[in-house]
């Protein structure tokens, strides 16, 4: 055969499985309605291993057994996901309000004036005062309470990774993210006085700040110590001794602030550093132009089960934009699961998803909807 | 039809897919064969697509189209997993050699003496004193150096989630990991003197330790400071005017070693603390029960990648054991996967496996393979 007649015969084979595949969509809703009319149970797992265990049989080849099992079972999940979608994308009706940032008066911040979390409040909320909070928790308390009205925190970091503890408490505190900003961050080393950098006694800064400028902290030999925040960090600097050579790793603004001299600029590990917020709220608010989506769920403990979650990701054409995996706070290392996903909330695919998900899974939140960056 | 019939009909469907998915395999087996001989390209993107776009159109139900779409990319991925596993398997031989902890002469951490490093260390080298490090980094350069035969570094906490700087610095360096070690972390609040918790003035600690308490902490109302480490943070406070009412959190192994007293035990938010420790090395080393793989690398940004990247997983019958993704440091939120599964090195399907990710993704590298805990 030459190629074009091999091609048509692949095309040939394809519309045949394609229309088994119909026909077999068709038998399953027909056991479905028999298990209804009968009150049997949706679900029979022993069926699903049994139909595995035929076709591994059938398949005659050790090396193919793995494969078609992983085909078969494919096929079920996705026959599943589209039998259930038109029942599972009916009934849930969200209630939500858009979010009014420029109604709120008041937004709280971990940290203190001069820090990031500060700048991205401002791209949100304009020149509005943030009231500052000393922990990560105290925010989220602070919005759950209705303290404040919005609580603005780090999630994300380009360079450093994800910020934990704000993953942490959306398991503890029932908030929702109504939005996202990006701030782009120039750190630079401040000093009390104009001195060159190799007379740094000593460089403070937060943790995070110093693994994102780990290239030219090693480079230049700098000791460091570690500090709640960046800008704690240069308020101490900027109230100690000259003599004592401190420098803080701070932004620039921040340095400015506190009449510090830059005597680094830019000395991040690379010049793109960007940090992503979220913006909390005690209640559910969709912005019109909200499109992506973030959740927080886990998964069963068995062979192919995030491949599996997948599978429902895919079929309903959902585009992941993130996925971390967080061991789960008991000290064993089974994870909590946290995607963001393109979509919009009111989209019966996305609905249908989300309800496949939350029947489905033994722990599923939806954490909110915003525009992405 | 009653629930047996239906039932019967399923698996007749079943057995015909079967078939056709077989006679689909040995035409594109055809196929491969042509292009060798016309020295034509393995890989023509456009038919692929077209596939798919064909199917689409056949399905002639816009609700479903999603669905066979995946279907099917899933039938060509399957298909093309199997039909290179016997030509990816073979050809790949690894040189390597068991490693010796016994004769390991220098042996390096980062910290001090009476850091839960040295624990991890100990677990694997016995009584064996290692060289202490100031940052993870050195630990690195040491080994790749050859100064130390072995680094000893924490990647994972059960509570606060990875350590982001060794998962970072493994892109760094071209070491491999070899065995791991999980240390059972008790923490504790130490003091100079004996009072009660509520007259401590500040708790130091390092961020991850002080995470890891954020519960006790805030429920005691205590004010913290950041350290390099748990075991400096110690020091210091054994050297610190008892009046001035210091705590660390620390080892109850490290308190009673610089003759702290232990003021408060087991104050992590979970009672089972777990950290897990890599020994990394500066070339290739299996010990014969290793049982676990861990491997880095890129995917495509677009749609459906994760979920196909793990096809190939799913379909040589690997199962994760974890997955992460963390920014590419250049300042995009692109990701770089970290993923531990279970296989060990010579299994064919392993290698198949390492060989096409090697092939088709644009950056892999294999971490190491070691005895999972």
């Amino acid at each position: 055969m030459d190629l074009n007649q091999l091609r048509d015969s692949i095309d040939d084979i394809d519309s045949q499985i394609l229309s088994l595949f119909m026909k077999r969509m068709d038998l399953c809703k027909g056991v479905a309605e028999y298990k209804k009319i009968h009150n049997m149970p949706v679900f029979q797992g022993g069926r699903e291993q049994q139909i595995i265990h035929r076709i591994k049989d059938l398949t005659n080849d050790p090396n193919l057994e793995n494969g078609t099992a992983a085909l078969f079972t494919n096929i079920m999940d996705i026959s599943k996901i589209l039998q259930n979608r038109q029942l599972l994308s009916r009934g849930t009706e969200y209630s939500y309000t858009a979010p009014d940032f420029s109604g709120a008066s008041r937004i709280g911040c971990q940290g203190t004036s001069g820090a990031n979390s500060e700048t991205a409040a401002k791209l949100l909320f304009g020149n509005k005062q943030p009231v500052f909070y000393r922990t990560f928790e105290d925010v989220f308390a602070a919005v759950q309470s209705g303290d404040v009205d919005y609580g603005v925190l780090p999630v994300h970091n380009s360079t450093a990774g994800s910020v934990n503890s704000t993953y942490d408490l959306m398991t503890k505190y029932s908030v929702y993210i109504v939005s996202e900003a990006i701030v782009e961050i120039n750190h630079c080393l401040a000093a009390k006085s104009i001195i060159p950098v190799d007379k740094v006694s000593r460089v403070f800064s937060h943790p995070q700040a110093i693994a994102q400028c780990c290239d030219f902290l090693t480079g230049n030999a700098l000791k460091t110590a570690e500090y709640g925040n960046t800008a704690t960090a240069a308020a101490m600097v900027a109230e100690s001794d000259p003599d004592d050579c401190f420098a803080a790793i701070c932004s620039v603004d921040c340095a400015n602030m506190l009449g510090l001299h830059i005597i680094a600029e830019n000395i991040a590990d690379c010049s793109l550093n960007r940090t992503r917020f979220v913006c909390i709220a005690r209640n559910m608010q969709v912005m019109p132009e909200s499109d992506a989506i973030s959740v927080m769920l886990t998964i069963p403990h068995t062979e192919g089960s995030l491949y599996r979650l997948l599978t429902k990701f895919y079929v309903n054409g959902m585009n992941l934009l993130r996925i971390e995996s967080r061991p789960i706070k008991d000290g064993s290392f089974d994870a909590v699961f946290y995607l963001d996903f393109s979509g919009t909330i009111d989209d019966p695919n996305v609905k249908a998803l989300m309800n496949d998900l939350a029947e489905n899974l033994e722990y599923f939140r939806f954490l909110g909807t915003y525009k992405s960056n």
